[in-house]
């Protein structure tokens, strides 16, 4: 148990990846590529279940595994060995037939597809998730109207429910690649030593369907040992995928700062405190998002780089992904989870965004203003405002008295108009438009 | 001019991302949006058109704008002002309409999208280009044998059809890539100050319609001035397009070697020479591609880590993507131009296929032999093919002499049966059903 | 000149990588090549200087070399032939000895390194204002009181001085990196057509003597065309002084949030508008500064990723590093300046310090409490302040209210000791022993 | 265990990543400031004994520390509370001066750089040796003549001694750049909750200096909780040596290649066969070399990329840290041995070499051919030859029959001074004058 691993991937995703469950995922192919060349007429089917009986983890001694990988290069030629041996001991005819027609490649390949597809599949839920309390915010909060703020300043008002649906949707749309890429990236592996089948006579093609549909997966169009686009495809998904809840804990963490306070994690005893300061209630769960939106970068670009195998299997390339795909998933899947906990218990505190809203003294409804002299003042309104602004900052006024006394307004606006300028409805009422429409999707 | 940038880039490219034409994009929005505006009976007809007259970038001074935009943070601040400028002297009424209801990240980010547009075109054609250049190179050697490759050595024979087949697959999928990401990331960017077109009054969702149909784009979930996903979407793409066409300019310049020289590129006088070395034909093609594909990772990994926008408008992270997805854009389609080139004109040299097949006196023929030897021998044929190999190395004879002395193997097959063992047939075949499979497709 | 260049960049580098002065850079050292040459006896005097005296960059068509550039893969190579035109026109015996003995690599490789020297340069010119800012800012600040914030929480005070004396000690770092990469890696490219300088006989030692010399630059261990790591070093060296420089922006940006408004960028009129909101002062300083720390990254990694250039000159492996290291020198030496003109006018509104101390109500004194406890209740005093902390947050009470009434704190410090608690005297003396210190470093 | 760890790590690498070793090192950390604290008068001498005594990982519970973690955010918290329970257990008085005045991150960093003075020392070490077998190769092979490549095509002759050379500097500035970093990056870090070292009174510095010297680390400039230069550097570091192993990877696996053969690994039974082909010799090592010079440069950009700490210290940018950089050494120590283990036991085919220098007929003489002409021909010379070996390849006769048929060189050279042209002597006098300065220096 590695010591971190607990806080940054998620239970399932860390068990996974275990040394037993990827093996079991090896022995898996084994197994059905047994079962295929049976139903092909190729071996005997005594042969495919003897075959079959033995590809259980539980037979297997994973170190030794693990020291002859380092020899062999990949752990399918010791596995391989060791279930020749032991089907062998059972029935040594059969023995010949494991692995038949199959390269190394063959089995990592399709094995690390498997595994992808659970993965896919645990994002699926877990966005699935997401969508809802996201969509629960933005339902709850159309009629919270708080501060914009661009460039980390108070821009104009907005509402809780408007910003909520930003994520919301940008996690549909990080659900609908997950569903498309899941369409079209689950494919078989099996070309044999150098890709063409050739160890299989022309049964090859027979073998490959039997196969694919044993395993629940897609034909390819050929064997892609050394076309990685399909494999990278899912880790750019992913990368995608976590830079958007990335974003999000981002804006969740600067809405609990200190000094804005505007959103609050419940949270259970012990949890995101310090070693030093009693006080304290740190977001762990946003800084996990956050570090793992920070790392996937990174590993997206090292499968990007290593897409050129060399003609066909690559020397190195290959060997990049065994471990990066499986890192950017836990990392990716383990944030969502994290993120899922935060939105599902996201407290949002309604009050604080009504006073921030009023801390520039309305320099808020500039634009407002601007917009209501236009008519009167044409382009020249945004240098006037812009003007009055600067006096208000430096008298420490509001925006709305210095208006108030400015001749050109008084000129333009009653005092009506001008009141209404500096007001949030019609801001709210323009968020709940957006809202409704992006709801209907 | 910079110096590289006819080496890297691509005419098209280059020009589409020069400020003149960059600057015109920005424009274009000003001019739509203040068309549909008028169409939404926001503002007069003849404002809008004396907007859209002034939306040409030979009125602007670009020396100027550049300088300005330093100082604003970025072009559409000092653009908008001196289109206002420009329109005001011709109808004072109409400059108060300018950029009505926009932000600065509305223009640049659907200038952006407007350009991205052109870009995908740009590399549809040229995948269409270079898919067909790469089926004429399948058709020309379905029975083209030559030596697989397997970390870097020789493993089995193959086709070179079938090596071409593999490069079309992965071209066709990212053409397939290229055109879904059109279809779905090419959105219209207006949101308003603070994302809720609150400017606009009860006319924002009709204005947004009008705009997106004027520009050919998509209309949007929401505003996603902080959500960027489509954007990133498109850049990772590219990033997959540049790691395909990096794994065949690979392998083509693999092959190209003074030693393998199975395929040779025809060339300009003048190309690819050196300024020491009289005899030198390098590839300026396969280097300008494979850099291109070792610089793509990069790129998407800095889209893919400023992902974090903050709230409604990042404040660093937005301007990240200015000058890094035309570089992508730059470099993506510079290679497939250079690609094109290449396989447009690549000639192959079957004889030397062929006799590179013969380099290793038989050794490639050892798979077979095992699988020959396997109903006799069982699994064990494997180490016993294995010892041969080794002592057909160490006395530099053939395997195939090897085997024909060797007893177990004259026990387990006919002379024909061995003789047939060394032979290609079989493997052409196969790659031949492999081929035909992937064409239909 | 590219729209965004003005901004991103800096006036010295983007004047510093323009074609006219790399096409400079390339000639000076063909003209050093040629005098070192002379002074080695290996060709005359009078050729070196008919040569030095055509190498002027206005001699040459740069749109023509740029063309040829594309075909024949690289500028030298077109450029050395239009020097020898130039040349020969002028003194036929000449033109043999332009490039003599070199290959395009020496004078890429080395026009790159004589500019990297002037970015070094700048860098440290950057650096060393910035460090004076910087040390006026802690010596100014040394009294500041301000909160720490940890995980964007308030944690416990501290000094503004200590926090830019965090900045400055990572600054001086930079610039003793910047140094010592200096005195190290600007080392001269000489090898000749495949690295050995078999050209120039027995001579070629000590023309690379000669020819460092008249360049300024270090004598290589070896000729390094495929053992990137001296340059590359540069780059990393970079992209570390991006990272800090990022953080210091960062933590700016954070301070100047119109709910924190500790620091204020003074301004320029126009500096950092809204195109649609009349009251917005955006740093554009912070974006662009904080844009160069998140596209850095991407440009070293490449860098790194392209260290494996093949044998003797590599195929793609070189050419990424042309465009890629002076983009990241521009960024990284624009973001210097950026930080420069932020830091230098620099506001820092004490007073708002003083206030955001108190948001909490003196729960920023709960580890202060705990150690004042723990002589008397032991390591249970954590646990108690903790739930007086939960207890004050619930009712909306000062901690030190809280305390004054709990019976266990009351029976462990008098008033006069808990009233010290609640303090930042001892904060800032701690903070002022550790900023001297740092000082007399 | 996990897979591939043995693979792609090495066992005292594995073994110094393990939780059970980073958990002592976290326990190191307590029981060094208990004694230092004692030392500066601060807690019983007793006390400090105490804690010490329980800072064993034997007895701590792995399992639940590691649950914990996800809870609490960092192991520190929930170590710290469990170190305390166990020195209760013991001395009651005792437990309160567990962790005084540090915070967690002071023990997570101060452990992470225990570590990797560990990892530097590994790859000192192992440098070292990789040094000693290229000095070897060095020496060996001065007088070996072979081919050098550029962009993959035969250029002209060097000599493998040469070669390896060029891998000894690179390999030595390696060393160096890890002996300055140790030097200068193995920093203790200590500041408390906010830096300041409030807690400790007016103790702070002195306690600093003694904690420092008890774990053997320099003293920082200041508490670097959010400085992480110096860190980084350590990575970028790593990463540059990294990026030189796998060019010496890469260049041995092109010279492996079955069609060129210079190279050949030593081989242990079952090193590097395959599942389906009896006669595959891969090399592993260069494939895991090359694998890991892949994977750093994401790993070294993602550190680059979360250098942004905010304020006192980091939401996210922290957490990355925490396993890229264990990853970062193991893939780079892993590399080290592996390829180590091949440089030891290289075979270099010195018959091939010279087999394979006369592919070309003499084309690769041109450079020598031109340079030999130049004198009566002038600038012209390299057109001349230029035109010559177009001729030679088309005709497929060699290049030195070519020239002896022209009548241009006819008249410009002696039968002597030609044969003299296309001779390897002088190339390799060149080679071996600068083999003698690489090795003096």
């Amino acid at each position: 148990m590695e010591l971190f691993e607990p806080l940054f991937g998620s239970p399932a995703l860390n068990e996974l990846f275990a040394p037993r469950t990827q093996v079991q995922f090896l022995l898996n192919y084994e197994a059905a590529l047994a079962s295929a060349e049976a139903a092909a007429g190729l071996i005997p089917i005594a042969a495919a279940q003897s075959i079959a009986a033995h590809c259980r983890v539980e037979l297997f001694d994973l170190e030794a595994l693990a020291k002859a990988t380092r020899l062999a290069g990949n752990p399918v030629i010791p596995l391989v060995k060791a279930l020749a041996l032991l089907v062998s001991a059972d029935d040594t005819s059969a023995a010949r037939h494991v692995h038949w027609g199959a390269t190394s490649q063959d089995v990592l390949d399709t094995a690390l597809v498997l595994q992808l597809r659970q993965v896919l599949d645990l994002a699926t839920d877990g966005l699935g998730r997401l969508a809802q309390s996201l969509t629960a915010l933005v339902e709850q909060h159309r009629g919270t109207v708080m501060i914009a703020r661009t460039l980390l300043q108070h821009a104009q008002p907005t509402s809780f429910g408007l910003k909520a649906a930003g994520w919301l949707t940008a996690v549909r749309r990080a659900a609908a690649r997950i569903a498309a890429v899941r369409q079209r990236a689950l494919v078989l592996q099996f070309g044999g030593a150098s890709g063409t089948l050739s160890g299989l006579g022309d049964a090859g093609l027979r073998v490959s369907e039997y196969l694919a549909s044993r395993l629940g997966l897609l034909l390819p169009d050929l064997p892609w040992h050394t076309e990685r686009d399909q494999l990278v495809e899912i880790g750019t998904t992913l990368g995608m995928l976590a830079g958007t809840l990335g974003k999000i804990a981002k804006d969740l963490s600067l809405l609990m700062q200190t000094e804005v306070a505007e959103a609050v994690e419940s949270r259970r005893p012990g949890q995101g405190g310090s070693s030093a300061m009693p006080h304290k209630q740190n977001s762990v769960g946003c800084a996990v998002v956050i570090a793992a939106s920070l790392r996937a970068p990174g590993l997206v670009a090292t499968l990007l780089s290593a897409m050129g195998h060399e003609h066909e299997r690559a020397l190195g390339a290959w060997h990049v992904e065994w471990e990066t795909l499986p890192e950017l998933c836990r990392l990716v899947v383990g944030a969502l989870g994290h993120l899922n906990e935060i939105c599902a218990s996201l407290s949002i505190n309604t009050a604080r965004m009504a006073a921030n809203l009023e801390l520039t003294s309305g320099l808020v409804y500039a634009a407002d203003l601007a917009g209501a002299l236009a008519p009167t003042l044409g382009a020249g309104s945004h240098a006037v405002v812009e003007e009055l602004c600067h006096k208000a900052r430096v008298r420490g006024e509001s925006l709305q008295n210095m208006a108030a006394q400015d001749p050109r307004i008084v000129a333009a606006l009653t005092r009506e108009q001008l009141r209404e300028v500096f007001t949030t409805a019609h801001h709210l009422a323009a968020a709940n438009r957006l809202i409704d429409r992006a709801l209907q999707k």
